[in-house]
């Protein structure tokens, strides 16, 4: 479907709630915030609200009208909302939010992840899926710019952040450009790139900071060096809420990634005693996504996750051997 | 003076060396290897060569011909060159190229520093200084564009380095529309993010890495939170090479910047026993480079540094009170 049929229909939409996936980051939030602002102008009077299955993460929260975005029990007692729209993800990534799905009468589907391949079987579902936008924000600004709209600065920011998230801060192989057309537009709207990059970078706690030393304290690699790894036990991150925990160790896959050589980057979090998530990085011609989707997670071909219950040894022992695998055959089609 | 005056003078030129600073970086680099690519295009058969008073950083040494760029002894002994293109610092700063600016009939000077005020005395100096460049690179992309060149892949990734080392990968206030524009024009002649990103940002070494981990693990900060650091013992970097050990911790003054609440970084390499090399960044109004400046050191206002030659608990001693009653002052007139 093109942007153009997607507007269609969300100019004949009843009341819309805009979602994304759990576990949000820069890119979702970003998504859901410009998504709401572009459907309040373009529908004045349309009950229209963002919702998020878990909250907004600390470097989302100076984003502009951050704080209103409806958590699962909100939505759900508002709801229900004719249309559903779905963005940055498939429909079965929401979480809390899922009974919406059945109860929308239509369901959007807005996402740039390769992996959303298969419709989720609503009656009435309609999909734009675009794996070559660099971030879901730049979708989000093919429907500003089919409307019309001039970005102002509340909005130039939220697609700075999204596109700042999703491409590395202009980084990743995927940074492209209209990602950096659309920045440089942001950027003349009012978006403050050292305000974006403070908050998505520079919000660590003291204590974050010192577990990262710890962090890396622990850092391992394969004999042959193409694989680096941390292990965090779960008695090393503090704190009884979810979300500020995954906060503390957010961007760690970075620092396996960043060693000369390594070609998969990992990162595992006993999140539970016996339930790892694990993050995997690539930066070479292995699908990591294939590895998280054998372990019943998913992602793009350089940036998955999964999560394995299993004892911590025993989950890097099972992931590792799964990259190695990976690299193998790798070496064995391209030589 | 103009780029169309500068131009005019470079198409007179006789045989021309391209210049930058000591302890060179990723745009000083980018931007030398740009211009000499400039002229070999805009002046073919002229002998042009780029020199740097000290050996391309590993971060740059990917960038196409960074191994032919001459060194002090080989550029003094291919001299005395007709016009000495001083790019991105002013003429007292190139180490020892700095004969060189005697022998020339001509000088010119292309420079973004604010710093860069005063012109050098030589008796046929041009100069074009504008603060308001985000990095060197953009200054020789005007010529590129004066000339009406059209870039290659070769000279997109120089740009693209010097643009992503100097704006921080687009997140410093710095960051203009004319720096995205060039990235994006940049982007779209070959220049690839992921490689450039590579290079600058993610070869480290394991053992760097590791040395990583143990300096978060010494990392300190004022009671009031305000004031944050890192002081390594000259035992924990290894190695004798001088320019091996300044890159193993280039960057680690950005940790204790990351720390939410820091108004001033500071990073303690004990170089040598007795003898304290000290960066310093900030983050409010506090302008380091004065406390650079009074242990004779010197900078930008939010990146300085400074040696002080003490003992390394006197040395973190004395710098932090410094900052603090920097700080202090600051609060006095604000308040």
């Amino acid at each position: 479907m093109t942007v153009a049929e997607m507007a269609r229909l969300l100019e004949q939409a009843g009341p819309t709630l805009v979602v994304a996936h759990e576990d949000p980051d820069p890119d979702s939030i970003g998504s859901i915030l410009a998504a709401r602002w572009v459907l309040r102008r373009v529908r004045p009077g349309l009950p229209v609200e963002a919702a998020s299955p878990d909250p907004p993460p600390l470097s989302c929260r100076f984003l502009s009208g951050s704080g209103e975005v409806l958590g699962p029990d909100e939505a759900l007692a508002r709801g229900p909302w004719q249309t559903l729209w779905v963005v940055d993800c498939e429909p079965s990534r929401i979480g809390r939010l899922k009974p919406l799905v059945e109860t929308a009468e239509r369901l959007l589907n807005l996402d740039h992840h390769a992996t959303n391949t298969t419709p989720s079987g609503h009656p009435a579902e309609a999909r734009l899926i675009d794996p070559s936008a660099a971030a879901t924000g730049l979708l989000i600004h093919r429907f500003i710019r089919h409307w019309g709209l001039r970005l102002d600065a509340e909005v130039a920011t939220f697609l700075y952040a999204a596109l700042m998230g999703d491409t590395g801060s202009f980084r990743y192989s995927n940074t492209s450009a209209e990602a950096l057309a659309v920045a440089r537009e942001a950027l003349l709207a009012g978006a403050r790139p050292d305000e974006v990059a403070h908050n998505l970078y520079e919000r660590r706690t003291f204590d974050e900071m010192q577990l990262l030393g710890r962090a890396l304290s622990v850092l391992a690699r394969s004999d042959d060096g193409r694989i680096a790894w941390i292990a965090l036990p779960h008695g090393w991150i503090a704190g009884d809420d979810p979300r500020a925990r995954a906060d503390a160790t957010d961007g760690f896959v970075n620092y396996p990634r960043m060693v000369e050589g390594v070609e998969v980057a990992l990162l595992f979090r006993e999140v539970e005693p016996g339930a790892v998530r694990v993050s995997l990085r690539s930066q070479s011609s292995v699908d990591v996504s294939r590895i998280a989707a054998a372990f019943q997670g998913g992602g793009h071909p350089r940036a998955a996750g999964c999560t394995v219950r299993r004892p911590l040894g025993q989950a890097v022992d099972e992931v590792v051997r799964a990259v190695q695998a990976a690299l193998g055959q790798g070496a064995r089609v391209g030589g």
